[in-house]
């Protein structure tokens, strides 16, 4: 039997998805699950989305230009605008989601070998991109404590070596839900610009800032024009992560020219996907302001429930829909396997994803949960109270810190 | 500014597209131009197709199964048992275009350095993917004297090193049209066994077979069940090209659980594209029928047509829906841009593809020219006609070997 390549065998399993087969067996006896361990939002996709493609009349289902449709693009530009950010349509290339905008960003960028900086806890496909790639992620410890905030300059800079090519950061922040603020993001802007290092920025969360405060994009850090990727994509913002829709943003030609080879070799993203992703230019604003206003909602119910429970800390994340709680227990991995595989209350459980898989080293995150709170203020009510009936009973359940402090 | 990969530099661009802007120069200046330079067929999308997508109820675009919907997957094993090929459906994984099972079936077999033979010309993109996963293709030549026949095994046997992980082909063959036969493929077979490799073939031409001969798949060459990885893609079959929807498939379960890994980090193949695909099995035999008897009748046309052209030679195909041209021209890439800057024939030219994009190396193919025969009769006509007239007057004309047989 021929080999496996290398690459395939280092690549990492999707930890977000390695629990499934528990949950299909959950599932088979009868629970309920309540899923807040992928951003897959229940929000209605925008039905101009839908009518667009319902109204989809060529006879023949043709490759779009591998860029994207030029009309697509050209209203992309509209869309940033409202964000203050100027583009030229030729800065914009509609990609594959997000992922293939993170994955031709990386071989148009990165040498194998190359080190690329990203504050973690990150993303968990970015381990698998970069592997793809065979590029070395290098992570910097951000904290629960200040609530995942940029982790200082100077700590980046320990970090830099030869090999250092790129900072990668994810804006607002999966899975902390972190919002970099403008002062953390000039201050990366110096670094950047000091190595002459790429900056990878992955803003698909812009819609999603809470508390108004508001989200500041690395496309507008005036002086590194040259060395700024903004990848992007319309799954989160529009609830359409099936589209497969996803945007490469730079203003450096060089970069563009080259992303563009690796674009024609797979000859084009989806046709009705841009045809959806275009009419969803016509999203009015309320749309954004009842999804915010639910996510707010939703969050704050999380947030609060959480930081009730005995041992749990859960900072207030301003963005995005996710946050991350650290939690009572000896192994996150165990635990979320535990809530599925043992664990009822009501007939019903709680599906988590184990923070082990959004660090770079196995041995951290084990005492966190990544919680999407994608699901309506019902059952995000019903799975708190799982949670917090299960915390209860978790035979690995450790006292906390704290309550040891309180003993002593 | 920081530094472009040293992959996006080798990576080639598009050979096919790379007259594109000569070609909208040319429609400026109002000529009109016969497309034979890519393989997007003028034929309509099924019906069936384009209604499931309007028929599409669910009210979020959700993301799939990372190796594709489940039912579509088992809908697919219906369709490969009219070829004669059983497959179970975990044995299927569906992929962004065949592009993307490509790419992925590259990593998850083959290493950095590894050597994939290919017999050539080659569809040209082979070169971008083998690049993009650092790969060294092997060219073997085939011959336009006979037809592009699978070279002898021998002359495969003597390419083949320490680094040799692979032998890849595509039947029926895009670019020549060539349909291997049952006893050329299980000459392969031999050799596949004898040393161990990866068969790739990509099998995407399937549905395009003409003059009674039959396809022969490699999926049922038995005793290298393991060895096996097919490519397939619905773009050419139903004309579905921009609904970027292909597989990639293999009896080697450790292959399918490598793939998936990466088809996880992607997170989906496109919804829209799968419900289109999964209605698409049920179109029926006569849309087949229609469509093949077209292309035999724009086959038989062109490849008539040319070698009634003094000095050209073209093999008549059995599959696929393309022919390579032998033509007496000095430089196919410079006969091919002069005729959309220089020629018109009643305000009209037509675009080809150099046969030099479909070599490993560019001294090749320079008096050959891909002609994709994707438009209808009577502009097949007109085209011919077109490049008739372009080879009387062509400057870089040269005088044919069997002419100068001749004078002698």
């Amino acid at each position: 039997m021929p080999k496996i390549s290398e690459k395939g065998l280092r690549m990492p399993a999707s930890p977000i998805r390695k629990l499934v087969p528990f949950a299909e067996q959950a599932k088979q006896e009868g629970k309920k699950i309540y899923h807040l361990n992928i951003g897959q939002p229940d929000i209605e996709t925008p039905d101009t989305m839908l009518q667009a493609v319902r109204h989809f009349s060529p006879k023949v289902v043709e490759y779009s230009h591998s860029a994207g449709i030029e009309s697509y693009r050209r209203r992309l530009t509209d869309y940033y605008r409202k964000y203050d950010i100027q583009l030229d349509y030729t800065e914009i290339m509609v990609t594959t989601g997000g992922s293939e905008a993170i994955e031709i960003a990386m071989m148009s960028a990165l040498n194998e070998g190359d080190e690329v900086i990203i504050p973690e806890p990150f993303y968990a496909n970015y381990n698998g991109f970069s592997t793809q790639a065979s590029v070395k992620v290098v992570p910097i410890r951000s904290s629960i404590e200040n609530g995942f905030a940029l982790p200082p300059i100077q700590e980046f800079e320990k970090l830099i070596t030869p090999r250092t090519k790129a900072i990668m950061i994810c804006n607002p922040n999966n899975p902390t839900g972190y919002l970099y603020t403008k002062p953390e993001l000039e201050s990366l802007k110096e670094l950047i610009a000091k190595y002459d290092l790429w900056l990878f920025s992955d803003e698909v969360y812009r819609e999603f800032c809470y508390d108004g405060k508001s989200y500041f994009s690395v496309m507008n850090l005036s002086g590194i024009e040259q060395n700024v990727i903004m990848l992007d994509s319309i799954s989160k913002r529009y609830s359409a992560c099936g589209a497969r829709i996803g945007a490469l943003i730079s203003r450096n030609k060089e970069l563009m020219a080259t992303a563009l080879k690796f674009a024609q070799a797979r000859l084009s993203p989806p046709t009705f996907g841009q045809v959806a992703a275009e009419a969803a230019i016509d999203t009015p604003d309320s749309y954004f302001d009842n999804v915010k206003s639910e996510y707010v909602s939703r969050r704050d119910l999380v947030v609060s429930a959480l930081n009730k429970m005995e041992g749990v800390f859960c900072p207030k994340p301003s963005g995005a829909f996710y946050c991350i709680a650290r939690l009572p227990i000896d192994n996150s991995d165990r635990f979320c396997q535990w809530l599925l595989e043992k664990f009822s209350y009501e007939q019903e459980t709680v599906m988590l994803a184990p923070a082990t898989g959004f660090y770079s080293d196995i041995n951290s995150g084990t005492d966190e949960v990544r919680i999407a709170y994608v699901l309506n203020l019902d059952d995000l009510k019903k799975a708190m109270r799982c949670l917090e009936e299960a915390l209860k009973v978790y035979p690995g359940k450790k006292v906390s810190p704290k309550a040891i402090g309180a003993i002593h």
